[in-house]
């Protein structure tokens, strides 16, 4: 099973992912916690070469293949031989902070992102848990943590407001496989759901 | 215009793309001369990243993602503004010698190659030359060079003719835009037959 979480900056999106493995390997599973971008070495190597450097070095288009090797990599590496060996892999965002990232800024590549994802990828996740807050929790919360990842925080408010809103589009958009959480609660009561959610998805697949 | 060259190791095509550069500066023209895998700065890095390190630390489809990635950036930032510009374009490799090299490794990935070519590069050259040698003298001629970065030498004299009947075909298929040049010949002679074929398909297009 195949878990992803995605959420803007701030959702608590990764503090979800990590409370879902610890959780889950309390119950006796053995589950993979990785990420995005990252998540195997190669990876990570692609994404310090995205990330580091003048923002403006890389177009749209140029960045989205550099994510989308990276992202090749790490299923090939990580995710699929994980899921092959029957293990549950959580992984903190995944193709729809593509998507979501990239319709912002450039809508138009929204078709190249998928035909991409199709071509390239090809594997969609079960379970996407959508943490969702509203945007002034989030970009508080952001700002407060100081990150020096989070290329977007600058940006203020009304660019998390979009963010959130092309979330909850990817949300409408692939409503079989999509969770939308309350993210605004105490971080344990949003764990419960998100474990009980999980437990409910790997019953029904027996 | 958009002039590329392609051909086996050892054949002489990027003496040949330099000669051309040279003979239609002394007539005039203000050719840009440039290279792939790199090109432009971006696109060497992901050059380093493809090329350094253990050969087996990338699949097929991520270093075909890579090079699609560092092809988008050489374009972009390299070939179409010249392009734009009014002057001629000197590319030593392009996506024929990506076909070519995954026609050999994974085949396979053939239709893969020609569907992320059409998406992300969607640029053809207007005319490419094969230089054309048997793999005999190719093999000579890369191993006397001693170079670092050619990893298909090693593999000898089965993997160079594999390699010309790739190109072959390549010339074949996309007949048009190909001139397959004899390169056993002295360079002189070469570079006389590249440069006349040059102006003719200039004179064609006024």
């Amino acid at each position: 099973m195949f878990i992803t979480f995605e959420g803007i900056d701030g959702s608590g999106k990764s503090t979800q992912a990590r409370a879902l493995a610890e959780a889950l390997r309390a119950l006796g599973h053995d589950p993979v916690l990785t990420r995005e971008p990252g998540g195997s070495p190669g990876a990570e190597e692609i994404r310090r070469l995205v990330l580091e450097g003048d923002p403006d070095r890389w177009s749209a288009e140029t960045e989205l293949l550099l994510f989308t090797a990276a992202r090749r990599d790490h299923l090939e590496r990580t995710i699929a031989p994980a899921l092959a060996a029957g293990r549950i892999v959580i992984c903190d965002r995944f193709a729809d902070s593509t998507r979501m990232y990239q319709g912002l800024s450039r809508g138009d590549l929204r078709a190249t992102v998928d035909t991409l994802h199709r071509l390239m990828i090809g594997r969609d996740p079960d379970l996407t848990f959508l943490i969702d807050i509203d945007p002034e929790t989030g970009l508080a919360r952001a700002k407060s943590r100081n990150g020096t990842e989070e290329r977007f925080e600058d940006f203020g408010l009304g660019l998390q407001r979009k963010m959130r809103d092309g979330f909850l589009a990817l949300a409408r958009e692939f409503a079989p496989r999509f969770r939308v959480i309350d993210g605004t609660r105490a971080a344990g009561a949003v764990a419960a759901d998100v474990l009980a959610l999980t437990l409910d998805a790997l019953g029904a697949r027996g």
